[in-house]
């Protein structure tokens, strides 16, 4: 952590913007971590009885105090307020907060917060220059618009499923929720465009996205390629890692660990290991067969180490890499040299190691030790400022 | 399109921004891309020769015109300037532009920029209030600096690989580029913040970013988990769709298809399906037994079809979901009713259809017609217009 930082001298890009997150779970809560990251001021709005349901969701079964880890993780840097929004008092005192707001975002289901009177046109009532964001599974409207909008969900209907793993698998998911992350980094992206809007015109506006949406566009590539040839992009048979990319692009078992391989032309391939079964084939083949090389090499790369490919392949200035898990990552210089870890410092002096922001800005890289609130931890002091 | 769009009269967001993107491939102009269909102005900085390398990467080997359909995809609604950067005259151009520009983009290796005399000082220099962008592969210093920033050996070195496919299988890569993307998305997320930041103090500002901050941040709950328990966690032996989440979490085989399905009790799982094997676990066995109750299951649904399945489950208002691939995705009306696909219009009258903008404004679907530049089409206006 920078001195500046510390001491809070530095000013953060987003210093002075305030955020209401009526948000939980994933999709929500990273956007507004990014937001309070880079400086805004983030306030979970959160039901009075359970709040965010996140902090009762387990991972792995690992808890801190009376939240999930997860919980902690994603909602870091921020306050909590509590309020029951049926109650029409304690409405009132968050409709305070909205007058005072730059940005409010949300991601129930469509239709709930109409219900409770705080939908776009209600909030925009009360402050006209809000910036107002939605994030939903499948869109506001439309059939699917009540369906759940949950990531292994919209991974399994969006097609995505077809894009990992060898032809002869079944569909296979992404192995982290990355539609609720992508949509979440893509809501970030629209709440700072109307942010920039907003000092330009002095207008607020609605930022609305879907999982849905968010999981198309991270297709854009084989999407297009379907439009175009009218033919679904198979995946490999063999040790697939792109749907649409030529041999040799893949993950490659050796005699010891694997071996992941780029974009490396046919014949400098085979120069560099030596490797005389790929002499039938040319550039010209590494889509029409792209099996049949990749499977020649498979075979080949089984009969040495890792470390003995790679090195004939980076005196050649060809792109391979071996491939390392979290435990294998830790200990490398270059993971130390990156400074991706920090550590939260709880209200009761526990601590909690995880990872920062990983945007730099003028050089510096952004920590920051504030832990999650607790449930309600900052409603009366949150009344107390904006009474 | 709504006819605003068309007409040009709705104001876009961004509009009056302009952004000079020295970029090639895929997480740099992903992400000037994004600034694009926001409003802003996005000039593509080419060399003469070849321009942006992606123009001559072909995925599936399909072209449009000169260029690859990639390049189409990722590089509609810019201009194209070319400059010989290593020419002073045709440098003191692009400086004319720096001048004008309120965004810097490149994805060059760290030092490229610099010795052309472009480093962030240098344009600086020129324009203090510029918000400098830089995307690298492992950040601009340290060990990693000089590595190739590829997305599939970022995707092996990060430990990513140990997040998708069964615990039998060998690390299994994401089926997508998903470094490149989430990293493009992170540099606009830092860009707008630093325009948000000049808006209010009038300074410019340097953003940096690396594909391994990226998938390190992307990878967040694992890594925290990771430093808390010190073990590392182990994706299911059966059916895995996240290595942290418990049964039944994750995508089964049917009759006829597959199915996926989320964090459903196990309870409420058991009685809507009628699944007399799952009657020896209840709920706090989905962690500590979570393959051999994913085994009972896997086992039982491949009994009857998945929609048989699916209509159970929903009777009982529990989340799962079908399989689709992009075909049957297309068919139905929840695709239909996204408008997710749009027409590029070529020059020469060819159409091609892509994705859109995934960001929604004020309730408006966000299209552009405007086509990827041919190499080096807006040179000459632009000097034109900035002489």
């Amino acid at each position: 952590m920078s001195p500046e930082n510390k001491k809070g001298l530095k000013r953060l890009p987003l210093e002075g913007v305030m955020v209401l997150e009526f948000c939980q779970y994933l999709s929500g809560p990273s956007a507004g971590l990014r937001l309070a990251d880079l400086g805004a001021r983030v306030i979970k709005v959160e039901n009075p009885g359970k709040g965010d349901l996140c902090r009762i969701l387990p991972i792995k079964n690992q808890w801190v105090g009376e939240d999930s880890l997860l919980f902690h993780t994603i909602n870091r840097n921020k306050e909590s307020y509590t309020a029951n929004l049926k109650s029409e008092t304690e409405q009132a005192g968050v409709k305070q907060l909205i007058q005072k707001a730059d940005v409010l975002m949300h991601n129930f289901r469509p239709g709930v917060m109409e219900k409770l009177g705080l939908g776009y046109q209600q909030v925009k009532a009360i402050n006209p220059a809000i910036v107002f964001a939605e994030i939903s599974g499948y869109g506001e409207a439309g059939p699917w618009a009540k369906k759940p909008g949950q990531d292994l969900l919209l991974q399994a209907m969006s097609g995505l499923m077809y894009t990992s793993g060898d032809q002869s698998h079944g569909p296979a998911p992404f192995g982290l929720a990355i539609g609720d992350m992508l949509c979440g980094a893509q809501a970030v992206q629209g709440i700072l465009a109307g942010l920039v809007h907003r000092k330009r015109t002095g207008k607020g506006s609605r930022i609305t996205l879907s999982l849905l949406e968010s999981l198309l566009d991270m297709q854009f590539e084989v999407l297009t390629t379907y439009f175009a040839s009218g033919k679904r992009p198979l995946r490999s048979a063999v040790n697939n890692a792109h749907p649409l990319l030529g041999a040799p692009y893949g993950v490659y078992p050796t005699k010891d660990s694997h071996l992941a391989i780029a974009m490396i032309p046919i014949w400098p391939l085979r120069e560099a290991l030596d490797c005389a079964g790929l002499e039938e084939f040319d550039q010209s083949k590494v889509f029409s067969h792209r099996d049949e090389i990749k499977q020649v090499l498979a075979d080949y790369l089984k009969t040495e180490t890792t470390d003995h490919w790679l090195t004939k392949l980076r005196e050649s200035g060809l792109w391979a890499m071996d491939v390392k898990d979290w435990k294998a990552l830790k200990k490398t210089e270059g993971y130390q040299h990156a400074r991706l870890e920090q550590e939260l410092k709880l209200a009761d002096g526990q601590r909690i190691r995880t990872t920062r922001c990983p945007i730099q800005i003028d050089g510096e890289v952004l920590f920051s030790e504030r832990p999650a609130p607790g449930l309600g931890e900052h409603t009366a002091s949150i009344k107390e400022e904006f009474k």
